[in-house]
């Protein structure tokens, strides 16, 4: 069987395809006053953004990965002396969770560590113990190993990918390169169109950044899009193939179990997964148990030989708030937590896809029954877009949702982009989908009170106060818009250093009022203020009214305390 | 005094002023397949959208006014009629908390039951305790009345307004037709150029929806920008100028006091609020308390006499996450509710404005002191935004800040635009902000479990389902963006009727293959299927496992339940 074969020889791009593929414009046009710094012996890359007025610079985490001028040789193989070692060593495990619990701790988990800012012995113990994963495959050399977990930073993962419908493989490129240089911490190639395996392969050498795939779409490809006609032998024939490219985790629908179809019958919405629903309609057609079940260890065994991580899919997740935390939702995900322990019998490691659709007060509920049914492997969901009443805006719909589950502790949110429901996104919908992403994400790390996330906000909200407009624009995340759309009304440089903006003018400028109250703070009459104020402080910071000054009406009932 | 006038003459925007403000375009063509509809003896408006496959009709809350040719003309005063008899009656107290508390019904109240699907009585007795507001000035003829309070369907306030460096009357009227047509439920005009008077002139008469103004901004202009010329007279003066104009709600900062002035001082932000350092600067200027809370009473008695109500302002509220709950915040948060005891013994209608730069964690606190502190008077909330960190997208960091504090129950939410901070919004960032918040109050009313809440997200997920394309951009809060963003891909008008679309193409769409899975399910196979289904659930939905059918690890291990 063709799970059996050991990892080969890396494919090169150009070696079959020299089509003219362009690189990304230079760091600094997307970030300027930015420069991708490399940390420690592993060369850990950072962002550092040069900062006017005396304040020290400020380094954040970079995706974007190496400058790479010609895609076609696609980015340099950082990895491979790392990995060299364990393809010689003749093993049938290359897992990072078998290393972590032989209490090995690898490259990829110190150069995690160095990126999170946490301790190599951190990063092993969460792996060890399941609640993250390092998704890196032995056949993608190219990767900047980043770890997915609740205790580290809140990760966003963008699909891209072709349909029979539309999109180029230089399109498809062109998407992974906006949705890395804008913050993706992973990518999902979510091809089902022309020439999955060369876009597959453009898109893994191109990429600094973990690619999962959806293996069940390409297999029905290969049978000519005939559902009933799939079988493990052509699924395993397609994780092999994507596994010698170097895809780093797959997305398989193995716990849509033939029972819990008819759970799915009565629902507003039925089955949204593409996965899901081709995994169903095998199950019924057949009357037998879904392949990806009844043969999943056999999926362990060739996973674990490359350590490709499982994506365990929610192929029954809920398309509409009707159909949110039903029976067939959560039927599943108790049958996922069970796959979970198998996975990690063979030390593959493991994370769980989540919803989709769920009102506010129903997406705690997911992220508890996750972290119990399926001991804490961190979680990865789809938004969830907490209404479905605005195609057009399900970025945002999605995006309070995913900030808040994530800030329950999920790991991995995938992006939802403007274009959901209504068609392909092009790369200005990649922009525009990591980027609100990065807001959830950043906002659940906020939230969960991760050391050092409110850095940047402070940073960049002194400099506002500063009026260093120019910091303010290279603080944000995106610093091309928040500079466009200051010189929408006020286009002139002087303005970038003015101490006012278009909303209030020179008058009714707070900061600029604000100023002049520390001012007058200084002068004596303040300075008695001060002191009444340390006295306010002094008494526990309850309010003492001075009964001349209250509204009359206000001092006899008024309560006091 | 200028305050004890009695509501005078109603102004006509003609009289004085000819300009071409076009009108709104038909709502058709924002909305297709939808009119507006009027119920009821009183005319409540609703939008009913005309659906297609057998369908009935929805009929959804409206904000957008009755038609109107000619802005020169404004619009038709609806309420004059229930209004006169209040005139001629020479009472000084005509608010709605006044009638309520005498166990009168208004029409007001009546209007705004019928609105919200609600009872008169209950109408009446939330306005009476303080809960809600109906803000409807005696001199806002044109208005829908409206009601703002934790029981009803959360609230979207969406701000406009020029500034000494830019927009004109006819760009302010515009927006205020954007704001009404996507939706907002009150504006705000917080105009601080030229022509201020003028501008709010042709805002009111041609708004249905109620107008909230900030009066020191106006108060200042008039003291030719001196903040230490300010004083309560000239204040009152502009009270009265607008009251009589129509201004339906003031937000006033009375809680700003002296001594709270200190605490502000090592804030990152200081005081953000264009009012609230106007005030505080005021008070250290001349070492003194603010003006607006000691003569708190004789602003209650203009505002009693034509129902305007507070909107006590947060000019202490934080403006980064640095600052968030910190002392100064909430100890004027403790000021606005001895102030609303003060305003309620006047039977002047209140609600308190908050922030403002929030992280999630710390959002819920804000709910949960205002409902203390504020005796459960409607918060009215500047989303909060989330996170600082993201320039050009503040209307997503906040969406997320503001769809949270709507579901812990606060009433209205202040739309923030993605050009918040950084420039003056236009008419497309009314739209952006506006639908926005649509996104968020709805969201919250979704969590909240309000009644039907969730009936037009079925009828578009079911739409949805069943790929009548048309419906579910009709039934969207955006139908136009959501019909264009589909054709971007597929153009032609088959694809509007198509059982697929651009993201999967035929073959790989889950809900045209979920067809097909329930098409099986009526087979002999599936009604096996449906037999199991049912014994799996008389089981209390435990999963029982069929040993065969389970990876053979997983079998021993794993615990049973």
């Amino acid at each position: 069987m063709s799970a059996s074969k050991e990892p080969g020889t890396r494919l090169r791009v150009a070696d079959d395809d020299d089509r003219d593929v362009q690189p990304l414009p230079p760091l600094a046009e997307t970030f300027p006053s930015s420069q991708r710094v490399l940390e420690g012996e592993l060369g850990v890359p950072f962002r550092e953004i040069t900062l006017s007025g005396g304040e020290p610079p400020l380094r954040v985490y970079d995706t974007t990965g190496p400058e790479n001028p010609d895609p076609r040789r696609g980015l340099p193989p950082r990895r491979a002396a790392w990995i060299e070692p364990r393809l010689r060593a003749e093993q049938t495990n290359r897992t990072q969770l078998h290393y972590a619990r032989a209490g090995i701790v690898t490259e990829e988990m110190r150069f995690c560590a160095l990126r999170e800012r946490m301790s190599p012995e951190f990063v092993r113990d969460e792996v060890a113990a399941g609640r993250a994963i390092i998704p890196a495959n032995v056949r993608h050399p190219e990767l900047e190993p980043m770890i997915i977990g609740k205790k580290f930073l809140v990760k966003v993962n963008a699909n891209i990918g072709n349909s029979a419908v539309g999109s180029s493989i230089e399109e498809e490129v062109e998407k992974l390169q906006w949705a890395i240089r804008w913050g993706a911490d992973t990518v999902m190639d979510l091809s089902t169109g022309k020439d999955i395996h060369r876009t597959r392969e453009w898109i893994l050498r191109n990429s600094p950044v973990p690619i999962g795939t959806v293996p069940i779409y390409q297999a029905l490809e290969k049978v000519k899009g005939k559902v009933e006609a799939l079988d493990i032998d052509v699924f395993m024939d397609t994780l092999q193939e994507q596994a010698e490219q170097g895809v780093d985790y797959f997305t398989i629908h193995a716990g849509v179990l033939l029972r819990y179809v008819p759970l799915t019958a009565r629902r507003t919405t039925g089955i949204v997964s593409r996965g899901g629903s081709i995994m169903a309609k095998w199950c019924l057609h057949h009357h037998r148990e879904n392949f990806l079940f009844t043969e999943f260890e056999r999926i362990c065994e060739l996973m674990k030989r490359y350590d490709i991580s499982f994506s365990l899919g929610d192929g029954l997740r809920p398309g509409s708030i009707a159909d949110a935390n039903d029976e067939a939702q959560f039927a599943e995900l108790r049958t996922l937590g069970q796959l979970t322990e198998v996975a990690w019998r063979h030390d593959v490691q493991v994370m769980i896809e989540g919803p989709g659709h769920v009102p506010m007060h129903k997406i705690k509920e997911n992220m508890d029954l996750e972290d119990e049914l399926c001991h804490e492997a961190p979680f990865y969901t789809l938004g969830p877009l907490t209404t479905d009443i605005a195609p057009g805006y399900d970025h945002i719909t999605s995006a309070i949702g995913a900030a808040m589950i994530g800030s329950f502790g999920c790991s991995m949110l995938c992006y939802v982009t403007p274009k959901e429901h209504l068609g392909l996104p092009d790369k200005h919908d990649v922009r525009e989908g990591v980027i609100t992403y990065k807001i959830a994400a950043h906002a659940a790390d906020l939230a969960k009170g991760h050391p050092g996330a409110q850095d940047r906000d402070d940073a960049l909200s002194k400099a506002r106060f500063e009026f260093r407009w120019h910091d303010q624009f290279n603080l944000a995340l995106d610093p091309v818009r928040a500079r466009e759309f200051h010189d929408q009304t006020l286009p002139a440089e002087p303005a970038k250093t003015a101490h006012f903006c278009s909303m209030c003018g020179p008058h009714f400028c707070s900061m600029k009022l604000t100023a002049d109250v520390r001012a007058l703070a200084d002068d004596e009459v303040a300075a008695g203020l001060a002191d009444k104020a340390q006295e306010f402080r002094r008494h526990g910071g309850e309010l003492y009214l001075d009964a001349a000054a209250v509204p009359a009406a206000s001092v006899a009932p008024t309560p006091r305390d």
